[in-house]
């Protein structure tokens, strides 16, 4: 069966025959704006059950059922890696979520450091941003963002069995290679323009959990160096191996 | 002395007392906009003879000039490394320049395809999108940008000695390592949304100096495959290392 092109995430179950009813923007989505009508078929993921392919069995203009008929594609989870970030311009931080999820982060963290200008965020759109960038790029996992967070807190309270890659631009210079890392549960930490106060780099440098890396001889934007490092970790340690 | 925060890419050569004229765009930028008088510092880069932190000699309402003083930092050129990509839509061609400019790309060639949209692009906008990405930056290079020309006559008139890393999105596994291909001149390849088309691919598989590349196991908007190829090439063959 050729896989169906619309892709939707939904919250629902997924099975053999399992209906999946639709939100009234669903609905209007699908029905309104993709005109599509009964029998059409439509690929379905919820983030634990692979990708579905599934048939419209009633379509109302508020509503309608979907039906599954078998499984397209297993569950892609990502690996044990979260990107802890200091959203920046709007435009930016929309795409550092959007990447994230692109390039296989399994949960996003905004944090407030000393030199964040944003108080607080759209957690809701930006964990919209995630589940697009699934629906558009064949994944079947949506990373979880959190809402805005003290990065001191985050600090606080972390675990220090997930290790830390620090981007530091204080280091601009050859990066290091990240094969020599011990695999496990990591998180990418990313700062601001202007990088981290000199309070939390001291903090940042004391914590036995952080690992500073550089990220080539150039300075990059935090959009940018978010987009590296997840890939440089990818490569050596996640699952582009 | 510090550096300068105000970074400027000019064309005219600089070194020790030189005086450097200003367009009349720049007159207004440094003395409407951001309100310098004489005496004020600022940093020049013509991305052949490094960082010049100079100062206003004169300012007027159409033009002026700056007077060097020392040399901030010197010339870093990237490494020997094009990118060779198929513009999409608007707001991400734009990104796929200034991430290139960023990651330390030699030459940006916008190439049309058969699965491209556009039919022209704005070569003189895109440039400038370079420029500013190094002005940005902190980087003292600015990528030259070609205008659109169909891959076809790019691959009719290709130099074999440059080695093409070819993104291709039919290899979704594990990326390869970069770390076993020979070092010299390199150009990336990275194709519209919806990939290369049938021909296309036939013919870049049978050119010998064309090594196709997975970007790991999900796929990847044409942006986003971008800067994880340039990132992983840099870390494997380039000035990150």
């Amino acid at each position: 069966m050729e896989r169906a092109r619309i892709r939707l995430h939904v919250e629902h179950p997924l099975g053999p025959g399992q209906a999946v009813p639709l939100t009234e923007a669903q609905a209007h989505y699908l029905f309104g704006v993709m005109r599509l009508g009964a029998g059409a078929r439509v690929a379905l993921f919820n983030g634990r059950d692979g990708e579905w392919t599934a048939e419209v069995a009633r379509a109302a203009k508020r509503g309608g059922d979907l039906a599954c008929i078998e499984q397209a594609a297993p569950q892609l989870n990502p690996p044990d890696l979260w990107l802890v970030f200091a959203p920046i311009k709007k435009a930016r931080t929309d795409f550092i979520v959007e990447k994230a999820a692109e390039l296989g982060a399994a949960r996003i963290i905004p944090v407030q450091t000393d030199f964040t200008n944003s108080e607080r965020i759209r957690q809701d759109r930006l964990q919209a941003h995630a589940v697009e960038a699934a629906e558009q790029c064949g994944g079947t996992f949506v990373p979880e963002v959190s809402d805005l967070v003290p990065l001191a807190k985050v600090l606080a309270g972390w675990d220090g069995a997930r290790r830390i890659l620090w981007a530091d631009e204080s280091l601009a210079g050859p990066a290091e290679t990240l094969a020599g890392l011990a695999p496990g549960p990591w998180a990418i930490l990313i700062g601001p323009e202007g990088g981290f106060s000199e309070p939390e780099r001291a903090r940042l440098r004391g914590l036995p959990f952080v690992t500073p890396v550089s990220l080539g001889p150039r300075i990059l934007r935090a959009d940018t160096a978010a987009c590296a490092a997840l890939t440089l970790w990818q490569a050596a340690l996640g699952d582009w191996r």
